[in-house]
């Protein structure tokens, strides 16, 4: 079955130190994004990509790849002013056949077993949408009122999400809504069943100076032990 | 006011690769345990400090506090099975005025800044919780079933959490309920209102070897900029 993976690294937004979006931002001597890549060629290097970045910055990732002399092939694709449309132009050109996984460019400190999983049961159940527990309490918060919430009920959701193709490519024909703030929400908007896997406490989401510096300790440690915990 | 710090280290679980409770173990060249009282200690030298420990493990922390030259002045209390009955036996011998901050002894990536800030708002409004929304998407399960949660309502609850010392007090003189994740829950199961206030990203629990990694990076970099992202 042809799997297909879209890197959304649509963002233009730079809460880093750095004049370049956090995609591009170095780390381990390689820019974030060339990372996001390496778990996935690293299960197998059949992969059909496609990156979606911002327009104007398609010129200046085609020139760090040259500097890396990164050559894993992949089909660019201009991002759209949000996550939702801009995954919406990626499965545009995509076949309605095989299985995709959908990961955020900003997130790479994840292990080729977690996408060996998501391949797997999206196969078997046609989602799979890797989540963790929360390991502390959680409140909701409503005005100025909150009420605590049962923990154990709690999942953080991460990417890579993976569904049959022909399923997320129907899914995104239709208008942005701001509940879909992921790929699952927006299968789920019809009427589709998410089977939930495994995710790893160590996908973090590059967001911050925090959160750079955190991945980087992950990927240096990652070179001497990849699967350490999940 | 008089100012007291409830550190709670009454785990006995090491998930980590070590044989000590993971309160005690070494991170940037001191138990984690050592690192956790620092930014209180910046914060005010005056404040009064109860530390929870295991009992079994009470002689090996005075062993750890010799070899390490640590002679910040705190009196040390014997765990219960819970954390629940962890502060209670804290708070056994704390007088009923001023305010007391209860603080997870694994959490020991915070600021001063955090500590005064809940001091603060606590003498203020009587109690200061710290929280940080969530970045990523957020999911309720129920059974094999799951729905998503809008993120923007949900908040990950932190400590130090700082109350008037009176009100917590009466707060803990009652049984241990299951629903009692942290000191908060018990607080607001008197009816008292709670208010929140602005955690940090970077303030951490350990549980795992990837967390202690996250620690290690987070307090070296700590060493040159303190309050670099909150």
């Amino acid at each position: 079955m042809q799997k297909h993976v879209i890197i959304v690294a649509g963002g233009k937004g730079s809460r880093l130190g750095s004049i370049l979006p956090k995609q591009f931002t170095g780390v381990c001597g390689k820019p974030v994004l060339i990372h996001t890549f390496d778990p996935f060629v690293r299960y197998s290097p059949e992969l059909q990509f496609t990156l979606v970045l911002p327009e104007k910055y398609i010129s200046v990732w085609e020139r760090i790849c040259r500097e890396h002399s990164f050559n894993i092939r992949h089909r660019i694709v201009a991002g759209g002013p949000t996550r939702f449309h801009s995954v919406k132009n990626a499965l545009k050109a995509l076949p309605p056949s095989g299985l995709v996984a959908v990961h955020d460019g900003v997130r790479p400190v994840i292990t080729p077993g977690l996408v060996s999983r998501v391949f797997h049961f999206a196969e078997r159940f046609g989602t799979a949408i890797p989540v963790v527990p929360v390991r502390e309490s959680v409140r909701l918060v409503d005005h100025a009122l909150s009420t605590a919430c049962p923990r154990n009920r709690v999942r953080i959701v991460q990417t890579p999400q993976c569904f049959r193709s022909e399923m997320l490519i129907n899914a995104y024909n239709k208008n942005y809504r701001e509940e879909f703030t992921d790929d699952a929400t927006v299968v789920e908007a019809e009427g589709e069943r998410l089977f939930l896997v495994d995710g790893e406490h160590s996908n973090i989401k590059i967001s911050t100076d925090t959160d750079l510096l955190i991945a980087k300790a992950l990927l240096q440690h990652g070179k001497t032990k990849a699967d350490f915990d999940s």
